[in-house]
């Protein structure tokens, strides 16, 4: 990476916007007015037995939903922004020449690896890729497709690094990490730069979609000056959360982290409980982006309240669940992490009574991250495959999702 | 219906687009470069074996696509056009109290239906439903939630008709047909206004995205004036194909339409091809939304080659492969009915022989219709659930389309 350092500030994100701007898109931003309505029903009492909220009322809150459509970025996934923003900070530092000569280099087998592989031909620089031997075939091939040069190495953290220390002896070739790192942060976080004004633009043109706009309108300006009121982003190393932690900082936009929590996934909620950084985890969660922990960096900006307001994790079937109704009700093609936030705001009974504490009877504008769509039908079959078990969610034209039910083929 | 019927002209679509806009979503219009790429990609000689094309040259089209979204519609199925403008029509003529005391009725088990529920609770008006006995308890419930009346009939034509002529009987209500109406055909061709004005400002905007745009700027103006060369419709009862077809009679954008061949699900083509109407059609093709035959209005704007300039069918795999880059490539969520187009694009030679020789080397840009979302993941998993079929297609990390490869992951 540079050398240079950028401050982890609001200032700084406009300037990478401004200069990642001519190679992403500027995705757009979705509502659906059948998942803000159900979010703003509450769960049966059913849904929470065996829950810490069992027997409790559950959560009322007002919930209007706000969709960031990451999913339709460039490779499919947000990671084009951080990767477009290493690249160019660093060839700014040291010359296009120098750059293209000696090259970048990552270890990933995820979006990150295709991110950099699409950043470094873009400006024709190359791109080697560090993968494990035991990846599958159709990520290799997809990110050498994008002109990466392939190595291999085994499966350990100590065994990859060894490779891509090997890598940057043989080529000089800059390391771009794939989260932990100041200016893959600010990369991701031009994305709430866009979803803010996104949101103002569409509540100037359709007031009718939040409270707050009207008031506002009305001179009683509510909490958030018609922008959203919270933000809930999926946190796996954690460079799209804390990025969007940056940006928001100060504001009227309290940002929250959702973490899948099968087998230890939600590593920085529990780090942030114990007061010490999680440095390993060992998960096979569905949602198969959020399994790494974070890094130094980016715990920093995520164990900070100032920054990050809260931490929630949701089930292995809430995300299924998510997952279906995005699919169905929103008719956008997402990957399981994508809809962690959708399931916490849906699902996680604390996350609710939080809200409806804070948000009262105007209730809460809430944006969330689609963060990417790279899934396959494969993928789909294999989650959803057991076709008995999910007919029985949908019995006599409703679907019931977690005790709230829907009538079916309904779109908002 | 209304007794007083709309001229079929583009005057008439432009009237229908000013009265129904407030009850519809404008649709987004989606561009992807895979899919261009794609197309413009010769299909390789073993996809053409088995077929009159084998031993051929396969032809070599330049092909530009553009995706009107209306399985973003309200709804999930562009169908809500229609419905809204034939009860605005009717209330226009009768009145709105005489229409909220007497109600309106169709009989539709798919889109059609949950859109007449949508227009009239919209309007205060009652709906009848018919629907045969043996519909999915889904749909039935589905539109129910609309707030709907249901009635229900035996499945042959006579006895749906004739629980419609008792409904009518009892209630004085009106009928609105699924698709065989002048108000319905004006309603759904309200699509291609808005395509058209939305492809000119993506142009302006991205003139990148096609050459004729380029022409047009430096004076030497394509035949389309920067706008689209052709369209494709999918055509179940002609209801979308025909309201295209008319708002484009006479300008620089030919209008064709794609059917399944499936069990002759093809009665448009086979009956234009005759010289005529296929008043029966069963078949279970995937493509549920296309299963219908063309009524005498529909068949007679698109049997008149002023209108429709061709017609073309695609087989249940070829629906199937297209499919599945909507979901991957494009990550939007669309039934099988939505692809057609796609599929006759990618796969149908004669057309892509006929692009090529019309469009010669400046290549179409070609706009397609995602007609609805309004599918399940359980229908999906039925679809693809052989996955140790479908894991052929993705050998070592690159998809297999008919023979054209294409790297994993890899979006637009």
């Amino acid at each position: 990476m540079s050398t240079i350092e950028l401050p982890l500030t609001r200032e700084s994100i406009v300037a990478a916007h401004k200069l990642i701007k001519p190679h992403i898109h500027t995705t757009p931003v979705l509502t659906n007015t059948t998942l803000s309505n159900l979010a703003s029903i509450p769960q049966s009492p059913e849904a929470l037995k065996g829950t810490p909220w069992e027997g409790q009322e559950p959560a009322r809150p007002k919930i209007r939903l706000f969709f960031k459509a990451e999913n339709f970025q460039k490779i499919g996934a947000f990671k084009v922004r951080g990767a477009f923003h290493a690249v160019l900070r660093l060839v700014e530092e040291k010359g296009i020449e120098q750059v293209r000569r000696k090259g970048v280099v990552t270890h990933s087998s995820g979006n990150h690896a295709q991110a950099l592989a699409l950043a470094a031909r873009t400006l024709s620089i190359p791109a080697y890729i560090v993968m494990p031997s035991i990846s599958t075939p159709s990520k290799i091939a997809g990110t050498r497709a994008q002109g990466a040069i392939m190595h291999f190495s085994g499966s350990t953290a100590a065994e990859r690094e060894a490779v891509v220390a090997d890598v940057i002896k043989d080529t000089g070739a800059t390391l771009i990490p794939p989260y932990d790192h100041p200016h893959i942060m600010l990369g991701q976080g031009t994305m709430a730069l866009e979803f803010s004004a996104e949101v103002e633009d569409l509540l100037a043109e359709k007031p009718e979609l939040s409270v707050h706009y009207k008031s506002s309108v009305e001179g009683t300006k509510g909490p958030s000056g018609g922008s959203l009121d919270a933000l809930i982003a999926p946190c796996g190393g954690g460079g799209m959360l804390s990025g969007n932690a940056i940006y928001f900082h100060s504001s009227a936009t309290r940002v929250f982290g959702a973490e899948p929590e099968f087998e230890g996934a939600d590593d920085a909620r529990r780090g942030v409980d114990a007061g010490e950084r999680i440095t390993s985890v060992k998960t096979l969660t569905i949602a198969d982006g959020l399994r790494t922990p974070l890094g130094p960096h980016t715990w920093k900006t995520i164990s900070d309240k100032e920054y990050v307001a809260g931490l929630y994790a949701v089930t292995e079937q809430q995300i299924k669940d998510a997952l279906r109704l995005v699919l169905e009700r929103m008719k956008c093609f997402v990957e399981p992490s994508a809809v962690v936030g959708l399931a916490t705001v849906l699902y996680n009974e604390e996350f609710r009574k939080m809200v409806e504490r804070e948000a009262g009877e105007e209730g809460w504008d809430i944006g969330l991250i689609f963060s990417g769509g790279n899934t396959t039908i494969e993928a789909i079959v294999k989650m959803f495959g057991d076709v008995s078990e999910s007919k029985a969610q949908r019995e006599n034209g409703v679907v019931s999702f977690d005790g709230r039910k829907v009538a079916e083929n309904v779109a908002g």
